[in-house]
C-alpha cells in the first residue's frame, strides 16, 4: 500500500461518544446549566470586584505615591527638591539631640530593601528598610493624605523586596530596639517597589545563624534545624545577604587592601602573571588541564617561578594578588581548588631572615588594621561565630621558633616524632596549642624546615653537608652522599595553629638549581619546556632572595574563626562544586 | 646462508695499517717525540703558572678583598660595621653641595648588578654598578691596598653579574654623563660575585630599543637590526630588565593601585569570583574548557555575573582586579587570550548616568594619578617611545557623545555607515580623531549603543518600543515586533580613539532579564546550568545596578603610545604563545 493512499476505512466515533456530540444527555444538560450559573456568578463577582476597585482607585486618594517603579525611569511623582540619602547619613547627621518638632525632621528619598513589613491594622503598618549594615523602622499610617489601600500594599509587601522611599525623618517615641539606628525612624510619604521578591527558598535569618563546626552540635539551642552549608551555598545570593557574610567580605577585601598597601610603600611592584602554562611546571600533579585551541595549557598552581624570573629581571621586590588553582581531591573543611594567593618575592642584602622579618610586619600589620579599621566587621562576625580574640603577640615581638625546636616541644608534650617528620595537620595544632601557652600568641612562626619535605626551589641552610667543604663559589657545590638530609632556609606561619604562609630563600644559581632539581625527594627535569625558562632566568645575574605565598581565605578563616574555609570564598570551589 | 654463521673470510685489516701497529713508521715516531715535547712543555708552563699563582696570590695583599660569595652566607672579610644602603638613599643623603674631603665620603656595602666593566689599565678599572632606575660610576684603581689582580677581576667582570661592593662614596672630578648618579661615584675597596652572569643572548641594550608599529620604520636610524618582538618575548627576563619595561609595569601596577583606592574610598568592596565555572555562561563561544576532576570546567571570561548577583546580594557596590581568559584566535597587536580585568558594579539612584559619572571620576582620578605620581616613568617610556602626551579634556569635562551623535559625525566626515551599525576598529579610531579634533580630549565617552550589539543583559533605552506603552510595573514588559532596534543604556570610554572600557546599566528583573535571553539576536537558554542562579538572583529583590569592565593593559598600552598590548603584559599570552 503506497503511503499516500489514504486507508480503506476511516476510523468512526465510538458509538456513545457520537450520540453525545447528538444529543446532550441528561447529566451533560445540568452540567452545563451549572457552568453557565458559575460563570455568571464570576463575571458578577469580577463585575463588583472592578467596580468596587474603580471605586477604591477613585477614592484612593495615595494612588499615585505607591506601586511599581518603571524598568527605566522614577515614577513621575518623585519630587525634584527632596534629596536621595543614605541611611549612614541620616543616622550620623541627626543625633539623639537633634531639635526636631512634632512635625518631624527633613524630607528624605532613599532606595532599601524591606526587610520586614508588618500590619498593624487596617490605619497602621510597620517596616524595616535596610541598606548594607544599617536597618531603620518605618511608620506607614493612613491619613488625610495617605490611602488605607497604601497602608495595605506597604504592610503586605515581601521581605527583601527593593523599594524607593520617600518619607520624613522623625525621632520615634521610644528608641527602636529591634533596628541598627534606634533613635529616628522614617514616617513614609511614597513607596513604590523597584524589585518584588518571590518567597525565599532559603530564609535570610536563617543565613545568619551559626554553622556548627563538622562533628560539632549547633552553638544555639533551637527548636529550628541549622540550615547546611550546601543548602546555603546552594543559595548563596541569599546567603550572602547575611550581615555575617557581608562583614566577612570586607574583612577579606581588608586583608587585600592592607597587604597591598605595606608592600607598595615598601617599594614592591603589584604583578600580575600567568595563570595559563605551556608546561606544567611544579612538580606536575595537582594541576588543571586546558584545551587550549590545538594543544594543552595548565592552570598556575602558583605564581613561584615568575615572581622569581622578575627578581633575576632586576625587579628587586614584588608582590601577586591571585586565583591559584588546585586539583587536589580534597574534601576538608581547609582545602579549595580554587582560592585567592598573597604572594611576594624580593631580593635580600645579608640573610634570608630580612625576608622573614618584612613577613612578620606585614601580618602585624594586617593584623593591626583588622583590629583597628575593621573593628565593626569583626564584631558582627563574633557575634553569630563566638571565638576567642586573636591574640597578638606582645611588643610585637613575632615567637620564631625552630623546627627542631618545635619537634622538641611536641616530644616534651608526649608526642612521638622524628626529627625530620613533616608535620601532620593535627600535630600542626597541637604545636599551636603549645606555643600559645609559652609565648601567648595566636601567631608565630616556624622556621628552618627539613630540607626534604620542601620544593626543589629552596636554598638549604648554611649548616647543610653541601656547604660544609671551605670552597667557595656561587656556583653548585659538589655532590653530597645524602643530599635531603638536614635543614633548609625555609619556614611556615601559622595562625591558631594552622598554617597560613610558607616561604624560604630560594636558589639564585642556575647551576644548583639544576642540580637540586635532580636530587630532590621527587626530581623534576630542569630541560623540560616548564622550567627551562625559569632556569635560564638565573644565568644571567640573580640577587639572593626569597619570599612567601598566603592564603587569603586561610588568613580570613583563622582570624574570625570560621568553621570551614568556603565561609571565606563568595563562590566556594571544590571538587564538588562548581556552581553557582 | 644462515644469519648466524660467519662469513668464508674475515676482512683483513690493509697492509700499511698492520705494519703501524707492528712498529711505528718514522712520521710516528717523529710525532710521538713532538707529543712528549709538547707534554713536557705543557708541563712546565704549568708549574711555572702555578708557581706565578702561588706567588701572586702570596702577593696578593687583596686576596680577601675579591672573589665569590657563598650560596649561603656572606664573605668572612665583610665588616659589620659599615652600613648596606641603596644607591637611591646615597644620591639623596649626599648632595652636590655636601662637604666631602679628598679622602672621601662615608664607607657604604651594596648589592648591585655590574651593568658594564672596562679595564682602563693594569692598574685602573671602571664599571658601572645599577640597582633598579639608579646607575652609579665606580672605580677600581690599585694602591698600597689594592691589587692589580683585583683590579683585572673587576675589569674582567661579565655585564649583568650581581655583585656585593663595599667602598667609599666620593665626588667625582667631573659629573658623570653616563650614569644617572652623576655627582657621586664610588671608590671600590672590596668587590664579590654573587652571581656570575654567562653571555646574554639578546642585548640589554638592543631591549631598550623601541619596537617599532608593525609595518613601520623602526623609528630610530642605526645600523644595528632591530630585535624583534618575538626574540624579546622568548627572552623575557631579559627584556623585563630593561629601563623601559620596568617602567610599563610600575605605570600598570599605579593604575591597579589608583583604581583600588579611588573605589574603596567610595565604598566599593575588592571581591574575587570564580575563574572556574560549572558551564559556559556568556553565549558559549571564546571560551577555554578545563579538565575538572571527572568533568567539565570553564575559564571565567569576566565576572559580570558574579557582580551582579553580589549586588542582588545587597552589596551595593563591588570592584574586582581579575585575569579574564578569551579563547579568540585572533593575532593582532591588541588582543590577549589572558589580561587583566578591572571590574566593577554599582547600584545606583536615579539614572546609570551616576555609574557613567562615576567610571568618568574614576578614570580621571587614574590619569591624573599618572600624570603626577608616575610623571618619571611614563618619562623613561617616553624616551623609547616617542608618543604625544594623552590629551586630558579641558576642566574635567568629558566628552560623553550618543552613539547616534558619533555615527552622524562619521558621516559628515564622509563614512557610510548605518545607523545601529557596529563600529570597526579603523571606524573607532577615525571617530576618536573627529572627537579629539572637536574637544581637545584623547578620552571620551560614547553612551546609548544599539542594543542589537550589546549581551543580552543590557537595559535598554527608556525611548525603547519594549517601554512605550504606558503600563508600568517592574517586571517584564510585552513582546514587542521588533526587539532587538532601538538603543540601549551602554557606553565605552575610549583613549586615543580605542577601547577601554565597556560597561551599561544591567536588566534587574528576572522576569525581563528571560524575555531578553530568549529575544536577543543570540539567544541563549535562561535554565541553563551556567544561567540559572544567575537568573534566580534576581527574583529576591535586587536593586536597580551598572558598571562596567577596563582592559588594564589596554589603559597602560595607550597611555604611553605602546606599539603592541604584548608589551604591557609580563609574560604575554596569545594563541601562539604560552611560555615563558
Amino acid at each position: 500500500m503506497a503511503e499516500d493512499q489514504p486507508p480503506a476505512s476511516l476510523p468512526t466515533r465510538p458509538k456513545e461518544l457520537a450520540e453525545e456530540a447528538a444529543a446532550p444527555s441528561k447529566n451533560a444538560l445540568k452540567k452545563a446549566a451549572k457552568d453557565k450559573e458559575k460563570a455568571e456568578k464570576a463575571a458578577k463577582r469580577k463585575a463588583a470586584e472592578d467596580a468596587q476597585r474603580k471605586e477604591s482607585e477613585a477614592n484612593d486618594i495615595s494612588s499615585d505615591d505607591y506601586g511599581h517603579v518603571p524598568l527605566v525611569g522614577l515614577p513621575s511623582s518623585t519630587p525634584a527638591e527632596v534629596p536621595w540619602v543614605r541611611l549612614s547619613e541620616i543616622a550620623s547627621e541627626f543625633t539623639d539631640t537633634t531639635p526636631m518638632d512634632e512635625s518631624g525632621g527633613p524630607h528624605v528619598i532613599f532606595q532599601a530593601v524591606a526587610e520586614n513589613a508588618r500590619v498593624q491594622s487596617a490605619k497602621l503598618a510597620f517596616l524595616v528598610f535596610r541598606q548594607g549594615q544599617d536597618t531603620i523602622q518605618a511608620v506607614v499610617a493612613a491619613s488625610d493624605t495617605l490611602s488605607r489601600q497604601m497602608v495595605k500594599f506597604a504592610g503586605s509587601m515581601s521581605a527583601e523586596s527593593v523599594v524607593l522611599v520617600h518619607g520624613v525623618v522623625k525621632k520615634p517615641k521610644e528608641p527602636v530596639k529591634s533596628t541598627s539606628i534606634s533613635h529616628l525612624e522614617v514616617h513614609v510619604k511614597k513607596l513604590y517597589l523597584i524589585s518584588e521578591a518571590e518567597v525565599l527558598p532559603m530564609q535570610l535569618a536563617d543565613a545568619e545563624r551559626a554553622l556548627p563546626v563538622e562533628g560539632e552540635e549547633a552553638q544555639e539551642d533551637d527548636s529550628r534545624p541549622i540550615v547546611t552549608l550546601s543548602t546555603r551555598l546552594n543559595n548563596r545570593t541569599i546567603d550572602l545577604a547575611a550581615k555575617q557574610n557581608r562583614a566577612i567580605f570586607t574583612i577579606k577585601d581588608g586583608v587585600v587592601a592592607l597587604f597591598s598597601e605595606y608592600l607598595r610603600n615598601l617599594s614592591f611592584i603589584g604583578i600580575q602573571s600567568p595563570k595559563l602554562l605551556g608546561a606544567s611546571s611544579e612538580g606536575g600533579s595537582n594541576v588543571f588541564e586546558v584545551e587550549y585551541f590545538d594543544r594543552k595549557a595548565y592552570l598556575a598552581q602558583s605564581p613561584q617561578l615568575y615572581k622569581q624570573m622578575l627578581i633575576a629581571a632586576g625587579w628587586d621586590r614584588v608582590f601577586e594578588v591571585n586565583p591559584v588553582f588546585r586539583a587536589e581531591n580534597s574534601n576538608t573543611a581547609r582545602h579549595l581548588t580554587e582560592f585567592t594567593g598573597l604572594d611576594l618575592e624580593m631580593a635580600f642584602d645579608r640573610n634570608y631572615h630580612e625576608v622573614v622579618e618584612l613577613l612578620e610586619g606585614l601580618m602585624l600589620y594586617i593584623f593591626n588594621g583588622l583590629r583597628t579599621k575593621y573593628k565593626d566587621a569583626t564584631e558582627t562576625v563574633r557575634k553569630i561565630y563566638h571565638v576567642e580574640e586573636f591574640k597578638l603577640p606582645e611588643a610585637g615581638k613575632v615567637p620564631r621558633i625552630s623546627f627542631a625546636e618545635g619537634i622538641q616541644m611536641l616530644r616534651e608534650d608526649g608526642l612521638e616524632i622524628g626529627d625530620f617528620e613533616d608535620l601532620s595537620t593535627p600535630d600542626e595544632k597541637r604545636l599551636g596549642a603549645l606555643v600559645l601557652k609559652k609565648y601567648n600568641s595566636d601567631f608565630y612562626v616556624l622556621d628552618q624546615f627539613p630540607l626534604a619535605i620542601r620544593p626543589f626551589y629552596t636554598m638549604p641552610s648554611a649548616s647543610h653537608p653541601y656547604f660544609s667543604s671551605k670552597e667557595t663559589g656561587s656556583s653548585a657545590p659538589a655532590t653530597v652522599p645524602d643530599p635531603n638530609t638536614g635543614y633548609s632556609n625555609s619556614y611556615d606561619f601559622f595562625m591558631r595553629g594552622q598554617e597560613i604562609l610558607s616561604g624560604a630563600q630560594r636558589i639564585h644559581s642556575a647551576s644548583f638549581l639544576q642540580q637540586r632539581m635532580r636530587e630532590a625527594v621527587t626530581p623534576v627535569d630542569p630541560n623540560s619546556d616548564g622550567l627551562r625558562d625559569y632556569v635560564n632566568a638565573f644565568k644571567y645575574g640573580c640577587p639572593r632572595h626569597g619570599g612567601g605565598g598566603i592564603g587569603l581565605e586561610r588568613i580570613v578563616m583563622l582570624w574570625l574563626g570560621l568553621p570551614n574555609i568556603r565561609l571565606a570564598s563568595a563562590f566556594p570551589r571544590d571538587p564538588g562544586r562548581l556552581l553557582p
